[in-house]
């Protein structure tokens, strides 16, 4: 993929949401009456607004589209929308042409929702009136919302999944030589209690937006679209941003109550996305000298997913002085503890009475630190999620952590492995869900076939996400 | 209660939030700093303004602020938020004092969430640092988001839970001789699957915002401030609310997507609201020839709480025609079959061809509607949900049932015996969970024992919720 094709993402310049106040998605549904020509107002395929993202961008409701095509997918880079709605599917049928098919349908649909247009036209031959509806409908008076769609592919789709007993699995698509390196399978960290009905997938959607309705109405429509294809594995519902991706955005807090993600790798740092989010040409490079072809990925990212069910009845019992110690930041202004503001960079020499350091060994800030990583930063993306509760009248909350990275292997495992290990925090977390995804680029501007209307149809030979994987 | 004190709740006259744009958790967090004097800034216990709701107090991210003192609880004609978390709870003490100090102490909590004070001070008599915080933080930079806490009681506190093999239950607070006649155990309804772990409890608090982190975060602090008199028996997060509580409020969809609730009875309409969502002085006068005192409850109302589980996939392969056959209303515009637009009344007479009604006999709209129910009407304030998927990869949605009645036995119980037995609509619908709360009035203004901040603070024999029952 050229770098030239690449300017309409160039960080620096943060993607903001395109208004389109004429539209209306219930006059495109196409029930009770014909579908109204208005679909150009949509401003479908309008590049991206190069302009600093504004407080709008992440109010909720918002009425703003995000371009579904481009160089790179939406939804990693875009500023963070404040409601997440994930899915990870496991494909039913061994065919290479349905999956391919499957993923054509799922870009045109996805090319669809982000404008805020409905999941349809499809099928349906036979009329609008004795068929079903071509959209579920519960979004059609929603405006599009910030809607991103960004899709993945795990390990399982390239060389299957290996029986209890190490069994290697099956590649079931002729995929296993298109297996670029870092689509590791995780490790085992130390405070791991995964459950495998919440882990991996051959395929994930992220939906994010900034209405929760928008974002499960676009996994719900594109789970239809899959049947007899991919059914859905696991889902994750979260409700609050922990994490800014762009600089105008202010720095959430997670269920600790502390702000998160401070240091996260924003928008505005083209170099630092270069050399820790985006996968470079070299990466391929590498691949070749183990005779795999991972080219496709080149300019896409990985996909980390993990969730961490935090013990917040005990955190809650634990007092504000062994809270901060823990985290290395004070709880109100988020602040590293050898002083400053949220934005100091924290001093991991400064000591304190008896000379111990005033930002602990054992915190989170510090052992998790690029200075105590090799230099390793992450583009974090991840949501606060609370699922009921446990037979004791626990709650089942706690933090839907999702990074981008250019390598899992430098980029996340020998972090969490320090993590794991040696983070106080851990007494307070448990990892309950996991999942990795190698993340294509985006699907060229000005590539998708449109119909009479000038939306995006489905075609037999239309251009689809992962398409370099499948050539 | 004389209907004097009700005056700033009148119907008619529904309340729109207040803005307090100076009001900072943060500030008020007492971590990192001191209590910052702005409390009055909160306009804490101002009355109600009494304008019609404006599209902005719908809005997510609101500013507004809800009085939570007043002769009726907040939560029941507020303008329906967006977003839902309910928890029920299973009272652990025996002692009546310990239940009453809990009422006690969620009072005061309640009174300062929804007014966006963090949820201390409380405890801690230690100070602040050696001490857990007073509030748990996630909130912390976040506006009010319009919350409201609304408590109510079930059948079980005053009675306790009979036995499998029918034994009564205990009256463990000596509440028995002041169970309300209306507080029935439901009975089986035809379609019920009712998971025992999603019903019932002996407490129930429903925390509505406009942002779902908001309504989580008080749950959570009321959750933690039960410790060792109540634990969460089960809890349901709601992303979309189904149902307008004024005629300023567009009408939402629910996940058949069809509008929802255009019959509600709404704020705008106090006779209906007098004559069916609260309770008049003459049901006490009905319970006292039973030999039970419930005056308690009189200007209070009964929350009837179903999760009713939407068979989506099945439905979304359903023609268009089919659905609107089993809703009685056409999906596009939400207008019923018989012709006109929304809010168009049924014409249940009209017929087609061979005489077929327009409105089918099984259809939900003539089921439910009023004409056919003895003239019955419900203030409905549902949700959408959706939790996870099931081991087929099935989305666990629907639509989480909420609605406050006069009286269950007239207002609830023989609609749903018609709707179970007779509504095409059931074959698509799950009940799995279900709950029946007595909600009492409110706290009446002026009654909050003030900190020398002037912000509500627990006291020994402060007011509290429900506080008329234990008199």
């Amino acid at each position: 993929m050229p770098d030239a094709t690449m300017s309409d993402t160039t960080p620096g310049t943060p993607a903001e949401p395109t208004t389109a106040p004429g539209l209306s998605r219930r006059a495109l549904l196409g029930i009770g009456g014909g579908v109204a020509a208005v679909a150009a107002a949509a401003g479908f395929g309008a590049s991206r607004v190069a302009a600093q993202a504004s407080a709008a961008a992440a109010a909720s409701a918002s009425p703003g589209t995000y371009a579904f095509t481009g160089a790179r997918q939406a939804g990693v880079v875009t500023p963070a929308q404040d409601r997440l709605y994930l899915a990870a599917f496991d494909v039913t049928t061994d065919s290479r042409d349905e999956l391919v098919a499957l993923l054509r349908r799922w870009t045109t649909i996805a090319a669809r929702l982000t404008q805020g247009l409905p999941a349809g036209p499809f099928g349906a031959a036979s009329g609008p009136y004795d068929a079903p509806p071509d959209d579920t409908g519960e979004a059609a008076d929603l405006p599009p919302a910030g809607l991103t769609l960004t899709f993945g592919f795990g390990r399982s789709l390239f060389v299957g999944t290996p029986a209890p007993d190490g069994t290697p699995g099956t590649d079931r698509f002729g995929l296993a030589d298109r297996l670029p390196g870092g689509l590791v399978a995780l490790p085992h960290f130390p405070a791991d209690a995964l459950d495998p009905a919440r882990s991996d997938g051959d395929l994930v959607v992220q939906a994010c937006a900034d209405d929760p309705q928008v974002a499960v109405h676009a996994i719900r429509n594109l789970s239809r679209a899959a049947f007899g294809a991919a059914t859905i594995r696991w889902t994750q519902l979260g409700y609050g941003r922990t994490s800014s991706t762009t600089t105008a955005q202010r720095t959430p807090r997670n269920l600790f109550g502390f702000k998160d993600g401070t240091a996260n790798v924003k928008a505005e740092e083209p170099d630092a996305l270069d050399e820790h989010v985006w996968v470079p040409a070299s990466a391929a490079d590498d691949d070749t000298a183990d005779g795999v072809d991972s080219a496709w990925l080149t300019g896409g990212t990985y996909l980390v997913a993990r969730r961490i069910r935090m013990l917040v009845e005990t955190w809650d019992r634990t007092s504000l002085r062994e809270q901060e110690a823990l985290v290395g930041r004070n709880k109100g202004e988020g602040a590293p503890l050898s002083g400053g503001t949220e934005f100091t960079e924290p001093d991991f020499a400064a000591t304190g009475r008896a000379d111990a350091p005033l930002i602990a060994t054992n915190s989170h800030v510090r052992l998790a630190h690029p200075d105590q990583n090799d230099g390793v930063r992450m583009l974090r993306r991840g949501y606060n999620f609370t699922d009921g509760n446990d037979s004791l009248g626990r709650l089942d909350a706690g933090l839907f952590f999702l990074a981008f990275v250019r390598d899992p292997r430098t980029h996340y495992v020998p972090m969490q492995n320090r993590l794991s290990g040696q983070d106080g925090l851990m007494e307070y977390l448990q990892h309950t869900g996991s999942g990795l995804f190698a993340v294509p680029p985006g699907v060229p501007d000005g590539a998708l076939v449109l119909g009479p209307d000038g939306t995006p149809v489905d075609s037999d030979d239309g251009p689809f996400v992962g398409e370099a994987l499948f050539a």
